[in-house]
């Protein structure tokens, strides 16, 4: 039996499973596994290399299937690797199973979440780039489909991939021509794909991508290429059963169990061949692990300084000692204080220009290769890239972001830039840290707690500079408070973070000068937040609260006390309360209600007369 | 004078101003307003055809700075123009004044906030096909910034264009090939620019963009192409002024006194040009306004129905009655039943394909040009278009958005498919309204409601039918609740919305079998909340409050009802703690906590031993 008549085999294997396991789960999209099974028969039995035993094997090929919703056909090919048991295949989408209805890295061969569409091209660019910086002679395979390269994340991606020069990365578009709802933007267009992707700097490589013998060339072709290479694979959505073959209609829909028979009856006998003996193994030396430290040496501030500076000194002292750390910017490392990092580590630093989502993508990509990435730019842009940060969350990633300038202490550049819902982005993503640092020192001890905390992570900075009010070394606690002013006679509780913690401070000054003592406690542990805490100081100050946060109503700290105060607590929730405008950071605090004067009538307020 | 001189003059002013204004302010961008100051005075005062007194005049050509950032030129612009007082540009940053940092529609000419880059081109595209609806001869420009063509939004517009044949759209790109933080990707290679429109299928026209003669043959030539167009201005940054220009360092910094004074000493006394008498008239018929109705017939419905079918009812039914009425789709149609408008209004409605920043883009163009624009999608894919929802939010559109498949009920399709944070994303949006049916009827009033507010409005619709709870013509009133189930000795108050009221009911049945009554409320309007009647419910009830939503713990219906409450209530609050999988959906109900077994027990655990 010759190769192509294998693979095609292989193939036939894949579109049987495909096509049983979707009836048998009463819903999916086999018809987009069936255009894409001769690529992925390719792909997997014969031109990546992996060590079946280990899904993190630094020499292993890395594969992300962005068209998320063919998942059926990527666990027929775990399956057909022996990597997974055939028999669980008949457990896709089942409660207990693994096998989702569109991947996670619960199955440990996925290294990111897909299903959110346009993604994978950035989390491939994140793999090839951790490849190269590990020098690995591994390479990276990104499936995507057609109807997802309307998506501009796809287009950020392909810049990335051509400035990081990522000869080591290989995309596929299944062109099958069919969305979800309609036929796709250029059908069956091959040349309107090579024409973008060789604007944006990419080898083009057109083939009938159900004819093994081409896909093979092709693929070659690609691994040749000086250029990071798409194959523009034309296919028929629903290939080899004749009654769905290229319909509309049939996007997210099984065979019902008749028209499996018929199927299986058009498709023939499952051929034998055992994909576990066609599995090419990796080869090379296996490159050594970086070196991961976190207890960087703390830096001696003096004077008043932006948390955002101190992000951007901490994450420099960091990279002394951890190898692991990766930098990548989206053109405002002078503003973040990325810029650090990139002087000093050139190397391990990335300029994605002003591309959130890639920026994101490809975090995701490094983190999943043990890279411990830290990205930064304005918090108000990385909503930009809210979708890639969820599935960051949902693939459990070791990603650190951080949003500076949050807030109207930004001053006069207005609301476009102020980040005023960040805290509401951030907090509802399943385990992610939430840091809102006040001081220098708060803020470099964060980005240690960051670093060597395994997940997501997000740290909240402060554009203006603002005191000290810590000790050099001060541990902060995951989920932690601090308590900064206190009395036996407290009255009430002030709740700050950041910005609004200096405030706070004034407010407790002005009101014990009238008699009234009041808690100081900084929250800046955002998420997990010191319930306990806060509800123990509840109770001594007599169930009176004031949050003070320099952030929109929702989905920041004030619900978040809100929630962890219920019942045992009176709250004045004092936040930004409508658009704001441009200004002085001063006036801005006063006009839109966050500062010293009004905390200090909100305490008087909850007061008994 | 010659045409060209004039402008030439006029370009002088505006670099003039620039400087003046940014000096006085003491912040903003002087560099990036010198060069695009040729392309403005050309705009402004011989291409652009506008009527001075009306903002909102139909026959307008319309601008958008998508470049944000250089907001001083574009005041001074309206300065020449005698729209705005020359005194108020030293206004500039001001608290009191319109003229901020960043554009926002608070200056009527402003059709949408800017500054939050790679976003003013699908808002063009919006603009350009509402001018081509109402069948306007005017036109729409689009200054964009080099750098901001990395941002893959710029791309899903530019496909938008292209689908939608806008050939009265001009983009302009102002290739300073200076960054914030560093050079742009392409710097001055302005054939790769021209590579990527032409790929996208634009018109590309290469000029020197100092060179007022050739600008106006470059306008000239995008007029008359077949295709959108795109006008490639070679440009330096800081043009004008010696010791500015072509530099590194000068993103966001404006010149000390003393620059400033010898920068106005290079370019020479304010020339003596009147803009006033420049500005082209606008010409044609204007055409007439579509008529507006929003009391559309209701449907009768029987049988159980998913919201999401009668969302798409609704829109069918609003569109008989309502011209204004567009809509947009990103390849769901058939999924969240928008595509019942498409079949009917075919000429009102538009396949963005998977793009969903170009779909809210456009959106906001269109409701900026008197539209109203009803997008939908998955809910967890407006996740992808939050920074674009932010900046509606910002321009006070009147844009209406449906989030459709929400939280764990739509079953084995997995998290990435699930909506489980989208009430976080659009609750804190300034003035956004947010809906949360759980029947048919109530899905049909509440896009009654969503289209007759004036303003940003949200709706979250389910994927599995569910019973019909209310009669056809049942009033939703913007803020109001519903009290399903009630009596006078209620112990607790169950507070839900969407798919979990019928738990909620079917709990209230099995604890009143157990002789607890419990009172239901549908919380159908989760912005603004109905706290005044929560807290009258909660007064009535004992202080016993159980929340359950489908939804994250954060910025959902539980911590806004906290907030609501706080002080006055014990809540226990039901959600999904943590990433679901696939599975059935009362499986998943069951699996994380939100059904009625789970809601039995919470209010159980409330009540008094």
């Amino acid at each position: 039996m010759t190769k192509v008549q294998t693979l095609e085999k292989m193939a036939k294997r894949l579109r049987i499973h495909s096509l049983r396991m979707t009836t048998r789960a009463g819903s999916g999209h086999p018809t987009t596994c069936l255009s894409m099974a001769d690529v992925a028969a390719c792909l997997f039995f014969q031109e990546m290399k992996f060590n079946r035993a280990d899904p993190n094997d630094p020499l292993n090929d890395e594969f992300v299937l962005s068209k998320g919703h063919a998942a059926p056909i990527l666990w027929a090919a775990y399956a057909e690797a022996g990597i997974i048991p055939q028999e669980s295949l008949l457990d896709l989408r089942k409660l207990a199973s693994n096998l989702e209805g569109h991947p996670t890295p619960r199955m440990p061969w996925v290294k990111a979440a897909t299903g959110s569409l346009g993604q994978g091209l950035a989390v491939g660019v994140g793999l090839a780039y951790a490849q190269r910086l590990s020098r690995s002679p591994a390479r990276t395979y990104v499936l995507m489909g057609d109807g997802e390269c309307a998506e501009g994340a796809v287009w950020e991606a392909a810049n990335a991939a051509t400035l990081l020069k990522l000869t080591n990365l290989c995309a596929v578009v299944d062109i099958n021509r069919l969305g979800q709802s309609d036929f796709t933007m250029h059908r069956h267009d091959v040349a309107a794909y090579a024409r973008k992707f060789k604007a944006f700097g990419w080898t083009a490589i057109p083939v009938d991508g159900h004819k093994v013998d081409a896909l093979l060339r092709a693929f070659e072709l690609a691994r040749r290429s000086s250029r990071p290479a798409v194959i523009l694979a034309k296919t028929i959505k629903g290939k080899g059963v004749s009654f769905i073959e290229d319909r509309n209609g049939w996007h997210g829909k099984p065979l019902k169990e008749d028209e499996l028979k018929s199927a299986l009856a058009e498709l023939g006998d499952m051929p034998a061949v055992d994909g576990r003996r066609l599995v090419k193994p990796r080869s090379g030396k296996r490159p050594a692990a970086p070196v991961k430290r976190f207890d960087f040496v703390r830096t001696d501030y003096k004077d008043k300084t932006a948390t955002r500076w101190a992000y951007g000194q901490a994450l420099l002292s960091l990279g002394r000692i951890n190898q692991a750390v990766v930098v990548i910017d989206g053109d405002v490392k002078n503003s973040t204080y990325a810029e650090k990092f990139f002087e000093a580590f050139p190397e391990r630093s990335f300029q994605s220009y002003i591309a959130e989502q890639n920026m994101v993508g490809m975090g995701i990509g490094l983190a999943a290769k043990g890279y411990i990435p830290f990205l930064a730019t304005f918090a108000a842009f990385l909503t930009r890239a809210h979708d890639q940060v969820r599935m960051a969350g949902y693939s459990f990633s070791n990603l650190k972001l951080c949003g500076s300038h949050v807030g109207v202490s930004i001053g006069e550049d207005g609301p476009s830039q102020m980040g005023l819902e960040d805290l509401a982005l951030f907090r509802p993503i399943p385990g992610c840290l939430v840091f809102y640092p006040s001081d220098a020192n708060a803020a470099e001890a964060c980005v240690e707690a960051m670093a060597s905390h395994k997940g997501l992570a997000y740290i909240r900075t402060t554009r203006p500079a603002t005191p000290l009010l810590y000790e050099k070394g001060e541990a902060f606690p995951i989920g932690g408070s601090k308590v900064l002013r206190a009395s036996a006679d407290d009255r009430a509780v002030v709740v700050a973070a950041g910005i609004t913690v200096f405030e706070a401070l004034k407010a407790q000054e002005e009101l014990k000068k009238a008699g009234v003592n009041v808690r100081v406690v900084d929250a800046y542990s955002v998420q997990p937040l010191d319930a306990v805490g806060l509800r123990h100081h509840t109770a001594e100050c007599g169930g009176r609260v004031v949050v003070v946060e320099d952030h929109f109503p929702a989905g920041g700290l004030g619900e978040a006390v809100a929630g962890a105060l219920a019942g045992i607590s009176r709250i004045v929730h004092l936040c930004v309360r409508e658009l704001p405008r441009s200004g002085k950071p001063d006036e801005l605090l006063d006009a839109y209600g966050i500062n010293a004067r009004h905390i200090r009538q909100a305490v008087e307020g909850l007061l008994p007369k």
